[in-house]
């Protein structure tokens, strides 16, 4: 095996997560200095290529190298020894949206797609304040809804979260704020269950059939959260039974008691 | 503006459903052919190239496309009116794993990557029988924790949903099958929460915690799933709490009434 990749000073490869090796390149090279040949010993290499190396993918995919993911600024290829194939670590797979109900005696349901990095009841508050102006607080998912083949080439999943959160104290009027927004209202509960396109499809008319029972006061117990961190100190945030997470956050030592609530 | 781009026989632009026009390149093309300028008219163009179209990402580039994502066997760009950027459809931003727990008196908790296009449901399902050669049945959510920086570049957001399972009629013997497993096996609830791993993490222990008030019988309700279709009659699922969605399955007539529980 040729050990040629571990001698060039421009491939400088780094351990990776899985047993494999990394190099990300940034500076532009020639094709002749590119040696992306297997590194013994290891399951597998990850090149990165920032913007302005095109010229590196075709020889790295003559070497077997594949496509693994795509940033705006940056490609990602693979190659990977194949009887170990299923321990590639996962592309993303899903996108993540919400749907926010905002109970206020009566209320209205914005929806959007939760930025890379956000967690779903922060990108609940956001769509509500950016589509409406309004300032909530995240109370808990009610329920969430997952469709197949979606995006993306018909390949991946949308998952989108109904989420219920509580006016802040301040203004009750609606500033329509994005371009794409064609009506933003406050409406009774009643009639928003009965647009037609809530009777007429079943999926949404089970989701307004939860945010009228939650209206209504008619026991109905979601997710909320409780925030923790990873074994790294990585935000992370468990979503629990509420009652379960009410017991949770109440128990805990002021020093870890930091719910979404309470920032 | 140039218009040599809806002239090209070579580059057939088709509508996408965000405004924009989209081509998908298959067969080798020269540099010289290919002719990616800005449709009038129109929000912005995607470019898919398939394998083997790589001479062509660096002039793509050089008239301003950026990547989009990328799979194995695709590379997908795209140049967007920059006022009009945030209605670009969000590329995929989260990985979604699932963690299974299985009641049978005693338990385990294997985890896994939910495949593309696979539901949470259904991967619970295939994790567990993978891992242990278990059949099992999917019951309810119990809860899912959020972490972001996860992977990717430390850019997107892992989400892990905490399921449980009921076992299947039939064997109660654990087979090791997949290659990665260190060791697989039923062990009392009590045992399985005071492994180290589940009292040093914060996160870990409150998971384990939830599993035994489960297995204790005491209250804790989760989500479970009720299906339905899109309006396109694809394939969806509705995850809301246990008690309403046994009470939407109970409810509907038996044209729709379809659980992953009842197949």
């Amino acid at each position: 095996m040729d050990s040629e990749a571990q001698e060039s000073p421009l491939l400088q490869w780094k351990p990776d997560d899985y047993g494999g090796v990394k190099v990300n390149l940034t500076e532009p090279m020639t094709t002749e200095d590119f040696v992306p040949k297997p590194v013994p010993g290891k399951k597998g290499i990850w090149i990165k290529l920032a913007d302005g190396l095109e010229n590196l993918i075709a020889p790295a995919k003559a070497e077997g190298f594949k496509y693994h993911h795509a940033e705006s600024d940056y490609l990602m290829l693979v190659s990977w020894l194949s009887d170990l194939h299923n321990t590639i670590p996962a592309n993303a797979s899903h996108r993540i949206g919400i749907a926010a109900f905002v109970l206020n005696r009566v209320w209205k349901l914005p929806t959007g797609v939760i930025k890379e990095g956000e967690g779903v009841w922060a990108g609940a508050e956001r769509e509500v304040a950016e589509e409406t102006g309004i300032k909530t607080t995240f109370k808990e998912v009610l329920a969430f809804r997952e469709s197949h083949k979606s995006f993306s080439e018909k390949r991946k999943t949308d998952i989108m979260f109904l989420c219920e959160l509580i006016m802040k104290p301040g203004t009750f009027e609606i500033k329509k704020e994005k371009t794409e927004i064609y009506a933003a209202k406050w409406m009774p509960i009643e009639e928003y269950v009965n647009q037609p396109w809530n009777q007429e499809k079943e999926l949404f008319r089970f989701m307004a059939n939860i945010c009228l029972k939650i209206s209504h006061e008619i026991e109905y117990v979601g997710f909320s959260t409780v925030r923790t961190t990873t074994s790294t100190g990585r935000e992370s945030y468990l979503y629990c039974n509420t009652d379960h997470a009410n017991l949770l956050n109440a128990t805990r030592g002021p020093a870890s008691t930091s719910t979404p609530t309470s920032r």
